[in-house]
C-alpha cells in the first residue's frame, strides 16, 4: 500500500459500523496508534478487539511496520480514513483466538497478515484479484482498526492470513504483508519480466527495490535503477541492479538509449507515482514492451499515443491482491529471496512515534523499512 | 492501416533509394495512382516495376481497395510519403515473377498481399512483431510503392504473400490485407475477449467494425457499439452487436453502467483515435479489464491514473503485425467469417478517383469498403 | 463427473462420519435414491437433511438428472460409495435455510448445484483447481449424500453454489452442474482450441457432445466427430460438427490426414476413456497439437514415445474444477450455448427408477441426458 | 539432439542431392569426421563445401563438441544418416561466404551454429517450431553434412546461425548450439517452471545438467536431482540442485513425498528417455504439475491413465527449436548462466577420435560435455 488517494469503498460502511458497535470488548485494554487528523497521532489505551463475525481471527501483533501510505494518511490525504481510526495494515502476530467458521487457523498458530483482506468468495476473488474483494479488499487501518496496536481483528481470517512456518525469522515475512507482493505483482509479474530481458525500474525507494529483489526471481540480463538520490542508487546497487541512473544529474533517456541500442527496455516499473516519472516511462520502454505502474498517482499523467499508438506496448495498473503470498513464502524460505534486507531500523512497538519520525525522514535516516516489536 | 500521423522508418531510405534506381523497368508501362501532394492526386501511366532483390516478387493486383489511411496520405498529413509515390497497401493478385530466392511462390499463383512487409529474419519479425520488422513494416504505398496500381513489386514475397486456396472470393480476401488482421490483433486479441465477457467498441466505422466482426470468434456475452452516427450504429447491429449506443445522444458511461451493473466492461476497444472516445474507454472499463487501442492517435491523451492506478487494468498499443493471416484465412474459408459484409461498393480500377470520391463521402455514400478491380 | 474408477478421498470420512451424525434431522422425512450395493437401488423415505456447519446451504431440489457415473456406481464400480448413499451430484434447486457463516445466499434464492464441493480457501481452491479441494472436490452423490433426492446438504454453499438468473431457463442451467464444464474445461480449455484450428472429437456421447458445444465458443475451422454409432453422429452433426467420421466403418487416420493435408489435428479431445481411443488419439495429433483426455480411464494406455519424443506435444489430464461456472453461465444467458439441447427424456423425480432404465439404454431410447423434476 | 531413434524428413532427400551435386567443390580439400556404418568412424580429407543455394552461408569452424546423438549414430542407431556423411551439429565458427541471398552475415563475422536449421518461412517457423520446419529441421550432421569438420555449410544462414558478440567467450557459446536450449525449452520452459515451485530432474547426464542450469532462471524452491550415479549427482550438487537422490539406492518416490508433504512436485524433468524413468515421472507429479519430456525414446511407455485422469496433469513432449537462442545469449552474455561449467575436456579438431573414446566413457573419464578446437 503506497497511496496518497485511495478508492473509498462505501459498501465497507456496514462493516465498519458492524466493527465500533460490536468488535470491540467492553473489558480489556490495549494500547494502539491512533490517526486523530492532519498531523495529529497518538499512541494511547483502546478496548481490545472481539471477534465479530464467525469468519474473524483475533491475532496478538509480534512485530509490525510502517508503510509510506501510514505517512499520508497522517497528513490527511487519504480522507476515507475517519479519526479515531487505528493505523497500520501489515504485520505478523499469534492467534488469539478464531470465530466459529474459521478452520485454517487456531489460538498459537503464527500468522502472517496480508494487507488485503479477502473473503474467498466473491466473483474477484475468484478470479484472484482480492484487491477488489466486494466484502475486503484494502480495509485494515483504512476502514477498519488495523496493526499498529497489540491486537488486531483480522475479517475473512482463513482467506486474509498465511502460516508462518516454524523457524521462520518473522521480521523477515512482515515484508512480505505488503510491499514485496506489492513490487512483485504490480511490477514484476505484471511487467512480464523474463530471463534475458532489459528491466528499468523508476524509482529506487522501498517499493522500487521491493520490485528490484522480486525482478531477479526471473533473471533479467539488466536492471537499470533510476533515481534522483546517490545513495538509494549505492542500495539498488547492493541490491542487485546492474546499471544505475541518477537522472538528476544525467539524461535517463540518452543513457538507456546508449545501454539497449536505441531499442528501449522491455519492461518499465513506474515506482514513483507522479507525472513527470511516468512520462519518463513512456521514453523508456521498446516496441513490444511493458509499462507496469505501481505508483500511486494524485493526478493524471500525459499518455503520447501520438508516438506509442503504434509502439505494440502495454500499460498495466494494479492494487497488489497479495495472490502470490504463498509463492513469496517459499521464495523465503528457500533463500532465493533475501527479504530482510529491506530493514534498517527496529523499535519497540511503544516507542512508534519515533519510528514515524524516522521513517519520515528517510533520506536523513537512510531508513527503508522500520520494525515495530510487540515485546 | 488506419493512419493520421505515421512512424517514420529512416532506414528504409536505403531501400526506397534503391527501389527508385532498380526497381522500375525501363520499358513496359502500367497504369497506377500517384499522389502529387496535398490534394493531389492522379491516375497515370508508370514504368511496370522490376524485380529488384532475389527475395523481391512482381504481383499483377487483381482487386485492391482504398483505407483510411490513403485520405490522410492524400491530405498530406503523412509526410513520410514523397511526391510521386504510387499509394495503396492492400489487395490480391497473380504472381507475374519471382526473385532467385524465393520459394514458397511461384508465377501464376493466386496470392493475398499483406499490409505489413515482413523480412523473416530480424529480431522483431522472429517475435511475430511484423510491424516493426527492421527492414520491412508499413512500407507499401507509403516509402515504396504500392497496390493501387496494376502491378505492384512486394519485397520478402515469401513471408509478406499469402496463398489464396483454389475457390475463395477474393473479393472477401482483400479485407484480410489491413482491416480485418488490424481490427483482430489490435482490438480482439489485444483485448484478450473471452466467452461470456462483456466488450464495448467505441467507433463503428469500418475498423470498429473489423473488431465486431472478429470479436465474435470469441463468443463474448455482450458487444456494445457506441458511435454518434445511428446508420453505423444500424449496421453494426446487422454485424453482431447486442446493444448500440448513440453517444451523441445519451450518456454512454451511464448506460454502460447500467448494462454492466455499475462493474464496467471486460474489454474496450478504442476504433477512432481522438482524446475523447480514449478519455470515454477509461470510463468504461472495468476492474481487471482492458482498453485495447486501435485508433490512430495524432496527439497525447489525458491518462487518469490519479483513478486507475488501483484498478488492474491494462491498456495496450500495437500497429496490426498481420501475423494472424494464416488463422483468419482458415476463419474465411471455414465460414467462421463473412468479410465480404464490409465491401458496399465496386469500382474499375481504372475508376479510382470516383471511387476515392465515394469512399472519401462515407456517411453520404453508406460506405464501407470499396473493392476496385484490375479488369 | 464421468467416472469408472474414482478418487478416495480418505480425509472425508470424518466428513462423512460428521454428517452422518449430525446432518439428518429426527424429524422431517423425505424421499431419495439409494445405493444398495451392486444393481440394487430404491426410491424409498430418508430423514431430511439438516445444516450441519455453519457454511452448509439447505436446498430442495427443483431439477436434477442422471451422470454416466451414477450408472458406475450403480453397478458397483465405485467402491468409496457406501450402501446407503443418496446418489446424484447435478441439479438447481432453491435454498431453504442457511448456517450462519453463508453470506451469498438467503432462504428463497434459485440456485445451480456444482457437482464439485470447493471450500474456497485451501490450496488447491486458491489456484481454481476445485476438483483437489482439500476439504471437497467430488463429494456428492459419492462420499456425502447427493441430489437425487427431495432436498441435499450443500457443504460450503457460498463457493459451490452459484445464483440463477431471474428468468434463466432451470433445466437447461442443470446441464451446467457438470457435463458442461466438465466438456469445456477439461476438452476445450485444456485443448486450446482457437479460432480456425482443427479439432478433433473422439466420442459422440454427451461428454463429447458437449465438449463440440463449448468448443464453438472459439469458431474453430474444423470439428471432426469420430463414434462408432451413427445416431450420436448425426446429432453431432446437427450440434456443429464439420465432419464426421464412423471407425467402424472407415479409417479414421486415414481420414483425418485426408482432412489435415497429412498434418494432424491440432487438438484432440477424448471423451471414451479406454486404450484403444486414447491410441486413436496419438495417431490424430499433429505437431504442436494438444490431446485432451476427458475420459476417465480404468486401465493405463501406451503411449508411444517412440513416436510423439519429438513431435512437441501437450496431454492433458482433468478432473472438472467448475472453475468457468460463472463464465458459462453468461454463455448461457447470453443464448451463445444453446445447453437445452443435451435433453432428450424427461421424468417426474418419483419415476427416477424409470429414468435409469431409459438413460442405462441411452443407444435404445436415443437419450442423451434425461430431466427430474421435483413436483 | 540426443537421439536414438529419430525422425526421417523424406523431403529433405532432394536437398540432400542438390547437396551432394552442387554444395561440394571440386577443387580445395578440407579435414572431416566421416561415419562409415556402424562402428566406424574416420577424420579423413574430403572436398570443402561450397555455397549451394542462395541463402546458404559457410563457416569456418572454430569449435565444435560430440553429442550423446553422435554416439547413437556412431553405433548405427540412426539409419537416416547414410553412409559417408560428415558428423556433428554444434559449434561457433566464422563466415567464410554468404549466398546472394543472406543479409544478416557477411564474411568474417563470428556465429553460433544451431542444431536445428530454419528456413524462417514455413508455417512451423512462424509459430516458432523450428524443429518442425518443412525445409529444415535437423538436418546437420544427419540429412546433410555437419560440423565436426574444419569446414560446413549452413543452409537458411539469416535465420540458423546468431552473431557472436565481441569479446565472448566461444567456448561457453558452443554450450548453446544444442544442449542448453534442449534443457531450456522441453524441460525449463515446457515444465511451467516458476518461482517457489518445486522441481524433479530425473537423470543427471549432460542434459539434466542442462535442465538444472536454465531451471534457475525462475529460481524454484526446490530442484530435487533423481540419478544413481553419485559423481553425476555430485556434479548436480554444485550446479545448483537443493536435494539429490541416487535411486539405485533409494526410493525416489518415497524421498519425493516425504520432501512435498506428499503433494508431488510441480515439475517433473525427463532427462533419460526410457520407460522406467518415464514411469518415474508418473509418480512424482502432483496434482496440477507437468511432467516435460526431453529424453529420446525408442520405446513406447505405459501411460497410467488410470490414475493419472483426474490429476489436472499435463505431459510435454519436443524437439528443440532453438527459439530461445537470442535469449539464452543475454544471459550467458549477462552472466546469468554459466554455461561454461559444462565442459570438462579439451582437444584439438584433429584428435577427434580421441576426444569420441573420452566422451564414449563418460563415466569412467568424469565427462560432461568435450570442446574440440579447429586451431
Amino acid at each position: 500500500m503506497t497511496t496518497t488517494s485511495v478508492p473509498v469503498k462505501t459498501k465497507q460502511t456496514g462493516l465498519l459500523a458492524g466493527e465500533t458497535k460490536n468488535g470491540i470488548g467492553p473489558g480489556e485494554k490495549m494500547k494502539a496508534l491512533l490517526y486523530f487528523g492532519p498531523g495529529k497521532k497518538s499512541w494511547e489505551e483502546k478496548p481490545k478487539p472481539l471477534i465479530n463475525e464467525p469468519t474473524d481471527a483475533l491475532v496478538k501483533i509480534l512485530k509490525t511496520t510502517i508503510c509510506g501510505t501510514d505517512l499520508h494518511i497522517m497528513k490527511g490525504d487519504v480522507p476515507t480514513v475517519s479519526v479515531g481510526r487505528i493505523i497500520g495494515h501489515e504485520g505478523v502476530g499469534i492467534i488469539e483466538e478464531v470465530g466459529t467458521a474459521v478452520s485454517n487457523f487456531k489460538k498459537g498458530d503464527h500468522v502472517l497478515i496480508s494487507c488485503i483482506t479477502s473473503c474467498g468468495k466473491c466473483d474477484y476473488c475468484k478470479r484472484g484479484m482480492y484487491s477488489h474483494c466486494e466484502n475486503g479488499g484494502w480495509i485494515l487501518g483504512h476502514l477498519i482498526d488495523g496493526t499498529q496496536a497489540e491486537y488486531v481483528r483480522i475479517p475473512y481470517a482463513d482467506t486474509s492470513l498465511y502460516h508462518i512456518p516454524a523457524g521462520s525469522d518473522e521480521e523477515a515475512l512482515v515484508m512480505l504483508s505488503d510491499i514485496l507482493p506489492t513490487g512483485f505483482e504490480c511490477g514484476v509479474l505484471n511487467g512480464k519480466v523474463q530471463p534475458g530481458n532489459t528491466v528499468a525500474i523508476v524509482g529506487s525507494g522501498p517499493i522500487g527495490l521491493a520490485a528490484l529483489l522480486t525482478a531477479q526471481f526471473y533473471s533479467p540480463a539488466e536492471i537499470i535503477m533510476i533515481d534522483p538520490d546517490d545513495n538509494r542508487l549505492a542500495t539498488a546497487k547492493k541490491f542487485g541492479a546492474t546499471q544505475i541512473i541518477n537522472n538528476s544529474k544525467e539524461n535517463a533517456i540518452e543513457r538507456v538509449k546508449q545501454l539497449t541500442n536505441n531499442k528501449g527496455v522491455d519492461t518499465v516499473i513506474e515506482a514513483v507515482g507522479i507525472p513527470a516519472t511516468f512520462e519518463l516511462c513512456e521514453s523508456l520502454v521498446g516496441p513490444g514492451g511493458t509499462i507496469a505502474n505501481i505508483g500511486v498517482h494524485g493526478k493524471s499523467v500525459e499518455l503520447h499515443l501520438e508516438k506509442l499508438w503504434s509502439h505494440n506496448i502495454t500499460i498495466t495498473t494494479r492494487l497488489v491482491d497479495t495472490v502470490t503470498t504463498p509463492m513469496l513464502l517459499k521464495t523465503v524460505q528457500s533463500k532465493k529471496l533475501d527479504s530482510k534486507q529491506l530493514i534498517t531500523h527496529h523499535f519497540k512497538l511503544s516507542d512508534i512515534i519515533n519510528a514515524y519520525d524516522t521513517f519520515q525522514n528517510a533520506a536523513r535516516e537512510k531508513a527503508l523499512k522500520v520494525i515495530l516489536s510487540n515485546e
